[in-house]
């Protein structure tokens, strides 16, 4: 039998309590309405819990990281209060084999742009206008359940260029009603870890209510449980140990039992 | 007619200066060598200059890494003293479309690390064994002029696995003496920028003597240079600047003019 | 509950029947002792059949790789007498999601060349020389339980250049007592199906007995498996089924009901 | 100094001469307009002819093919009009190092089917809607010289899903009036050769007159140049011109001189 796949949302929590426009719409702050969505579709198959900036380490302490499977993360206006060590040990734990779920405005959250290496910038505009994402490829895991587009009546859009690198799948690609484009669903593999980068989603919306947006990230979920783990070092591998008997020869910069430089 | 192609060899500077064995080969520092390797291939189509970690900036303040076309990166054991708004200024200088050649222990410097977003880890071991580098593609321009294969009689070794994202290209791959195989020649796109990461090299070893590895990092100058350049930003479209003709509806938590949060 | 895998082993079964050296070690033919290997590990997750080229339409008819999940497959000698309209149906069930694991010499298979897009050659030496296939990604499924690598003693060599598009993901990359290199585990994804080509294999040794090898095909078959199917064709959308309303203008091509040209 | 670049412009040349409103718009054929475009823009740069289907071997011998260095393709109704063994030519050139630009309705043109080894396949409407094609690398040479988009004010609507590989770099992506988004501007490498797909085109429309479109074709022209030619074969590296000392062992199932099984 499989294991729960453990799930953390995280969500910043702060336009909730501080923008009423925003709070009239998510009176419990987004994470929980994410997480709910997961919760109701997942039923056995997920342990969903929520993690927020304001809790300490911002609820992701080092053994909690290590007891997650997939991440599902929500930021926008304090992308810059997250604490380097606590982005630190996420990337590491991606990159043994977390899954990373990144929501909307989280584009710009560092943990994406420190697995992505680029600017991740995006055009944008709040009009309220309408956005159809398109399905490229039906029978990928993450637009199961999905018909060939689905729509979302108000929305702040984002548009091309997307400053990321090249995704290794292309699940969704957005229409704007403005008459932009944008791909909205993207796939990476960052060493054993998934990443998966989902766009709809703006505070002033209830676009985490919406059946499709929820069919989505569940289906993330799954797709980015972790398929192995792997914990990476720099090993040292003494010349008794090489595979082929070989001499030593020449100079050392090392003595035995160094790490290299990191 | 083509301009030259700016070059700037950075060198870290600290071996050389501090272990005899290592001054014993590269007297003038590594980053001379490696610059007049580029220079003696490259005549007027270069114009290959150094910078090394001691220098103000490291050498490589704002205006000047405005006007290189391609860096080539040589550090070891001192990757942590690099200043990380230098590495800034070069990342965001390589997503707009400076190439970056990354050597041998290079693989630990941050702009490779950030570039790449996973741990760049490899396992190594010092016995002064024979490489052999293979070309997988014959046809590949940072290949031209180099046989099937190529070796080097003593170098470090490094092995798989090499925790990076999937290379784009693979250019070369390492036969070890002692048993192991390495991916030595892999190139990535980040941006609008080209990365190489090349192996060879080794501080106690004439590794940048050698005519094969000269010509391959020529080579690699002339893949990389620019092909375009572009200054990202993250405009906001206002919505009387929609392509097409829509009607703002909705709450906003932008005011005009304001700047997304990073 | 997960339905049972269903893996056709193909084998071309020639050589086994005409050259005794290769009836010595496959008195059964080689199909055989492959879907032996992954019917051991695999259990009650996989229902394994085989099918030989010389059994109507090569055992594949289209009824049977309608209820395929992961194909198999061997052949060396007789890959131009596969007929090209099986060909055409495993690459079009390839494509709505069925798994494809190409072994050894069947890198020169048409499916595989029609697949890969490219001429797939190596270089080679039969020479019973010793391999060691290195795992690139310890994380990765295919990978499970493989140690840092294994080793075959006795091998047919095959070296780069391997003339395929650049693998998503390097699994394996084997170094030979000989001297050469090779990318001995690839994953692509074409269509929805995965492709997974593994180097391992010749008629002359026992390599589908040894373990690891065993260990191999059988996580391949598990990474492999569909994870959704999209039968693809190449819908008109009327331009009373635009998502938009749109008036129509200009002339047409088509009639309506009428197919694209293929 | 730089060699010109050799192209060729094969088109179809079938409904100019078949159908009125077509031949309105291309009285000479599309592929004079194709190439004049290419010839306005590329000046001494470029040496540019054109063929066609009708011609002995549709005007690509085995010796003009190998003249070529990029080929622009532009085929729709006669796709299975193409000769398999000029296909396979051309398929042999693009993976020494040819260039190939395929335009619209070439998507479902063998060549392009053959490189890819996916359906092709798209969705489709004529009714002379609008499309705006979106830059999503604005630093990417085929895109030199383009804003932040451009418009054709009358097309034939393809949309997503595109039956493609991942591509290596997006280039374009378009929105349409009608709603739909497809993926306009691809790149590939297969072999030596790049490959790009470009979607702008019908034959009842003036989109090749399109300055935007003329630049783009002579962007992607100048990008898809030869970098270095390879012609492969399957060598078998003998005993004795092993890299290492070998010992032959076992048994052989090819004689000495003899050539891979294809």
């Amino acid at each position: 039998m499989m294991n729960k796949i453990r799930v953390v949302v995280w969500g910043e929590n702060v336009h909730e309590r501080e923008d009423e426009r925003v709070a009239a719409v998510y009176p419990d702050g987004m994470h929980t309405v994410i997480a709910e969505g997961i919760r109701e579709r997942g039923g056995d198959e997920v342990d969903v819990s929520t993690a927020t900036l304001q809790e300490a380490e911002h609820g992701l302490t080092e053994e909690r990281v290590g007891e997650t499977d997939v991440l599902v993360w929500w930021g926008h206006r304090a992308h810059r209060e997250v604490a380097d060590d606590v982005v630190d040990r996420i990337q590491k734990r991606v990159l043994q084999g977390m899954g990373l779920i990144v929501l909307h405005s989280g584009h710009y959250a560092k943990i994406f742009k420190r697995l992505m290496g680029t600017t991740c910038s995006i055009t944008w505009r709040e009009a309220g206008e309408k956005e159809r994402l398109w399905v490229c490829n039906p029978g990928h895991p993450i637009a199961a359940g999905i018909d060939r587009y689905f729509e979302l009546p108000h929305t702040e859009m984002y548009g091309e260029p997307f400053g990321v690198p090249a995704p290794e799948e292309q699940v969704f690609i957005s229409w704007f009603e403005g008459g932009e484009v944008f791909r909205s669903g993207c796939c990476w593999r960052r060493g054993n870890g998934k990443v998966f980068y989902f766009r709809p989603g703006h505070e002033t919306y209830p676009i985490y209510y919406d059946e499709n947006v929820r069919r989505v990230i569940h289906n993330a979920v799954r797709w980015a449980r972790p398929q192995g783990l792997w914990i990476d070092s720099c090993p040292n591998v003494p010349v008794d140990k090489a595979p082929e008997k070989i001499e030593e020869k020449g100079a050392k910069l090392h003595k035995p039992g160094d790490e290299g430089y990191k």
